[in-house]
């Protein structure tokens, strides 16, 4: 249970690295000030956390929890002053993203079913805690949300968040191996769907 | 009481299936791929009913409720399978969602004041909960959210509010009476305004 | 104890009714009709404390108070009714958004040390209280946030609220004098931004 507790801790603290420099990155390009770019890092790292939180009617996650704020702050910084990294960490960044999706999407379910929630609105709260952050901040950022324009994203949620609900209930694996299967499952989506250019078919529109 | 009970569902079922066949169509007209379509439908649905509960600081409605989601979703499902028969559902839609517009304020209206709020502070949360998912959907599809461009939407919520409030308060005829009758005029005011193209003054701005 | 209630609340008032009168010019501006003014103008006054209050998990601070409306209401009235005063007001106005801004900053501050809450925490709920109505009231106009473009605003928030924590822990002053002199510094460090045209360092980025 102590290893559980700390394996949970390693990867959710990778994740909150990851979406708040992801969050700088996006923020740096569009060209914002300092405090503007901490802003975006910071709703990018707790926006799904915090709506999932206020549905369920539990305490917001990061309000009594300064490591939460040191996470997300400190990674901003980092990416703001390391600003010229940015082409070499391109790759482990995009890594620790898809880490982070993973595990929210998966701490998202398991916060609804501690809350005994049907599993299928626990796969909706682990959706929403995965792509939240995302969505905020291309909303912010003035642009489509990424998530609904290119990239496999909400799927790689729905199709790991599935799997760690089916193999949870009807398997006799170990959690432990449950929950690191389903998140490296939709790692492994993110990744090669975005090598190979995977899309899910598209409705035609006129925009 | 049983009746009216009833009458109530049937027509918030009837609501909550057109808000999420609007969100759908929105979305395909966007071109967004399956679950980018599942999650506008969601949150047209949803959404303004979410922001109200989350207001009122009472459980929000579709988290315990898998009929909710089933309402939301199955509707979006069909609408997809179904795309070619857009044109003919033109017409039923928008019956469909300007009764549901009619419903959700008259909804929200009722929840404000079994919590006590002051009328007027009602007529807000009835606004919210019947436009607030129209707004999200046209922001998360980065378009200048529809209810502020065209057509009398937050007008009709606003008047049939305030009839409701007052018919509910000041004379005799019954519950059930007030209730038809104030959805039926949102209903009139919404359908009117679009087929003689009536807008509400405007202020000359330069954008 | 008595003067200092009647202070914040002469102050909060004028906070309300200058954001209310922002968000109704900037929708005049935007060709809004009549209602859609009125929604803006809410959202943008109520917008950041509203956020501050689920997080805080309170009541809404609006919703058991008729007053808090009325000063959102009718000075949007009032706007719309006046509306070939902007000129004149401009001046006026901006003083106000100020004011309302350091006061709305050191309100959510000090929301936020009644819940036992960080410092560092607080200075964010600060920063959303006063912020967060001028974000909402930009992304349902459809343009990109003020805040994240051109002026010195959340820096403003940040070191006023820094100050004040800082003063009123560390110094034996006066709390009102402390409250006077960090919304003073907010409004200050705004006027000064605006009338040299300062801006924070920008990244440089390729949109």
């Amino acid at each position: 249970m102590e290893i559980h507790q700390n394996f949970n801790f390693i990867i959710e603290t990778l994740g909150m690295v990851s979406f708040s420099m992801s969050g700088a990155f996006a923020a740096m390009q569009k060209r914002l000030d300092p405090f503007g770019v901490l802003i975006i890092a910071f709703i990018t790292s707790v926006g799904g956390g915090t709506i999932r939180d206020l549905l369920l009617d539990i305490p917001v996650f990061w309000i009594h929890d300064l490591r939460m704020c040191a996470l997300i702050f400190i990674p901003a910084i980092f990416a703001m002053i390391f600003k010229s990294i940015e082409r070499r960490f391109k790759v482990t960044l995009f890594i620790f993203d898809s880490f982070g999706l993973g595990l929210f999407t998966i701490v998202g379910i398991q916060k609804g079913l501690n809350a005994d929630l049907h599993p299928f609105i626990c796969l909706t709260l682990g959706t929403i805690t995965g792509c939240f952050g995302g969505i905020l901040r291309d909303i912010l950022l003035n642009r489509v949300p990424l998530i609904f324009r290119k990239e496999i994203y909400a799927t790689a949620c729905i199709i790991g968040g599935s799997a760690f609900l089916l193999l949870a209930k009807y398997t006799q694996l170990s959690y432990t191996f449950v929950q690191v299967f389903t998140i490296l499952l939709i790692v492994t989506i993110r990744t090669l769907s975005v090598k190979y250019q995977w899309q899910m078919p598209k409705f035609y529109g006129t925009e």
